[in-house]
C-alpha cells in the first residue's frame, strides 16, 4: 500500500461520516426555513421538499468543501440547502407555465393548490434562499448571479419556444444559464466555504458548471427516452414545449414533438448528446487534478460520472 | 431666528441637494440591475420601472439615512433601490393572480407579456434585489426577513379571500405582512447604513412599520372610492377579491364585492379606517423623536402627513 492510498484511505474515515452528518445538516436546514406560520407555505414546501430529488447540487457543494479541507459541515450546510432551494423554487415556477401536473412522483404544487399557490410558494422558496443565504456576506454575490441566471435561462427557453427558434446555440446558452451556473456556485461557494485558494474556488466553480451542463443535457435525453414512472414526473413535457437536445429549426407549432423526437431519434443525434456529457464530465474531472487526494475528490469524479449514467 | 431654526435652515441646504442625488442614484441602481442580455426581462422590468410609480419606500430609506447623518447617498441607494425592486417583483406576481391589466396607468406586465413572462419577470426583479443587497452583509437579513413577510402576507390574503374568511384581525396580520414589514426594512436599513445607534435604527424600523400600516390601509380605501384614472391601476381589483379595510364574514363568494361595498359605504366605516391611518401615521411620527432635528427629519414627519392625505 502506497503513502497515498494510506492517505485516502485516512480520508475516508473521516470525511464519509462528515458528508452524512452535512447532509442531514442540508435536510435540516430546508425544512426548518420553510416552517412558516402561514399554513399552505409550509405544506406546499413540505410536499415538495418531501418528496425527494437528487440533492445533487448540495451533495456537489458539500464535496467540493470537503474537498477543499472544510471540516465545519454544519457551517456549510446553509448555503447548500440554499442552492437546493433555488432550484426548487425555480421548479414550482416552471410547472406553473409548463402545466406539470407530477413532480418527483407525486402531484405538482400547481395540481395540488393551484397556480396562485403554487406561485407564492415558488416565491417563498426564493425567499427562503435569501434567509439561508444572508449571514454569508460576500458569497451572496455568486448565489445573487446564480439566480439571476437561472431565471435567464428559464425566459430565454420560454421564449426560444414560443417562437420556434431552438437552434443548438440557443440551447447551449439556455443551458449554461439555467443549469449550469447554479452548479458553478455549488462548487465554488463549497470551495470559498473552506477558506481556499482563488485558483481551487475558480476550478470547482468550473467543475461545477460542466457537471451542470452534462447533467441537463442527459436530463433532457431522459425527458425524451424515459417513461414517467421512472422519472418521477411528467415526461415529455420538457419536449413538448419544444426544449430538446437539438436544434428544432423551421418547425410548424403544433408538430413540434413530434418532430423533435423524429429528429432526435432517428439517426445517431442521442447518441451525440451522450457523447458531449460524457465530454463535459471529462472536463469537469480534469478540474480536480488542482486538488489534493481524498475521499470528497474522489466523490467529486465519482459524481461526475453518475450524472452521466444515471436513468433518473 | 433661534439656533434651532438656523440648524434646521443650513442642514436644508446641505440635505436637499443630497436626497436628489440620492434619489437619482436609486433610479440609476434600478435601470442598470435589470439591463439584462434578456430582451423580454430588460423590456418587461424597464416597462414597469418607466411607468413610474410612487418611490416612496427608497424615498423613505434614503431620508432615515440623512436622519441618522448618513452623506454617501450612493452607497445607500442600492439597497434603496432593493427595497423598491422587491416591492416591484411582488406588484408583477400579483398582478398575475388577481388577473389585474393596468397597473401604474399602463397595460400590466402579464397584459402585455402573457403570463409566464410575467412569472419569469417578476422571478428576476427577485433576484434583481439579491444582485443590489448582496454586497452589504447583514443588512441582508433585513431584507431577506422583509420578503419573506411580504409573500405570507400576500398568502394570507389569496386564502382569506378564497376562503370568505376576511376578519378585522386577519386583516390587521396581512398588511403587517404584505406592506408594514417592507416599510419596516426600509427604515431599518437607512439607519444603519448611517451607522446609528441601536436605538435609533429600531425607532426608523418602527416608524417605517407604521407607515406602512397607514399606507395600505390608505390604499385600501382608494381602492374602494378611488377610480381607475387617478389611481393608475385597475380600480377595484383588491375590492373584488374580497380585500378590503374591514371584517367581511359570512358573505356568499358571488356577491362579496357588493357586499364590502355596502359594508364600507354606509355608516362611518371609511371613516373610521382613515383615523386608523391617522393614528398608525401619529405614531410613527413619534418615533422620530429619538432623531436631531434636521431636515431629513422633518421630511420623514412631512411623509407620514402625505401618506394619509394622498389622492393617488
Amino acid at each position: 500500500m502506497t503513502t497515498h492510498d494510506m492517505n485516502r484511505t485516512v480520508a475516508t474515515d473521516d470525511m464519509l461520516p462528515l458528508l452524512q452528518t452535512g447532509l442531514q445538516a442540508v435536510e435540516n436546514a430546508m425544512y426548518n426555513v420553510v416552517k412558516s406560520d402561514v399554513e399552505v407555505l409550509r405544506d406546499a414546501s413540505t410536499h415538495i421538499l418531501s418528496a425527494g430529488g437528487k440533492r445533487v447540487r448540495p451533495h456537489l457543494l458539500m464535496l467540493a468543501y470537503l474537498a477543499c479541507g472544510g471540516t465545519d459541515v454544519t457551517y456549510a450546510a446553509p448555503p447548500a440547502a440554499a442552492v437546493e432551494l433555488m432550484h426548487t423554487a425555480s421548479v414550482v415556477h416552471d410547472d406553473i407555465n409548463d402545466h406539470g401536473v407530477v413532480r418527483r412522483g407525486r402531484p405538482s404544487v400547481n395540481a395540488k393548490w393551484g397556480r396562485t399557490f403554487a406561485l407564492l410558494t415558488g416565491d417563498f422558496l426564493f425567499t427562503a434562499v435569501y434567509q439561508l443565504m444572508a449571514p454569508y456576506g460576500d458569497l451572496n454575490k455568486l448565489l445573487a448571479e446564480a439566480a439571476t441566471a437561472l431565471v435567464e435561462g428559464e425566459t430565454l427557453q420560454a421564449h426560444a419556444v414560443k417562437n420556434n427558434e431552438f437552434t443548438r446555440e440557443n440551447y447551449a446558452r439556455i443551458i449554461s444559464l439555467k443549469t449550469a451556473a447554479l452548479f458553478q456556485s455549488a462548487g465554488e461557494i463549497g470551495a470559498r466555504l473552506a477558506d481556499t485558494t482563488e485558483d481551487i474556488a475558480e476550478a470547482l466553480g468550473n467543475y461545477g458548471f460542466n457537471i451542470g451542463l452534462a447533467f441537463q443535457i442527459v436530463d433532457d435525453i431522459l425527458d425524451i427516452v424515459g417513461d414517467e414512472e421512472t422519472l418521477g414526473k411528467t415526461s415529455g413535457i420538457d419536449v413538448e414545449q419544444g426544449r430538446g437536445i437539438t436544434a428544432i429549426e423551421n418547425t410548424e407549432g403544433a408538430d413540434i414533438m413530434d418532430a423533435i423526437k423524429r429528429k432526435l431519434l432517428s439517426g445517431n443525434r442521442l447518441e451525440e448528446a451522450r457523447q458531449q456529457a460524457q465530454a463535459f464530465a471529462e472536463i469537469a474531472i480534469e478540474q480536480l487534478d488542482v486538488l489534493p487526494d481524498s475521499y470528497a475528490k474522489t466523490e467529486l469524479a465519482d459524481l461526475a460520472n453518475k450524472v452521466i449514467n444515471r436513468n433518473k
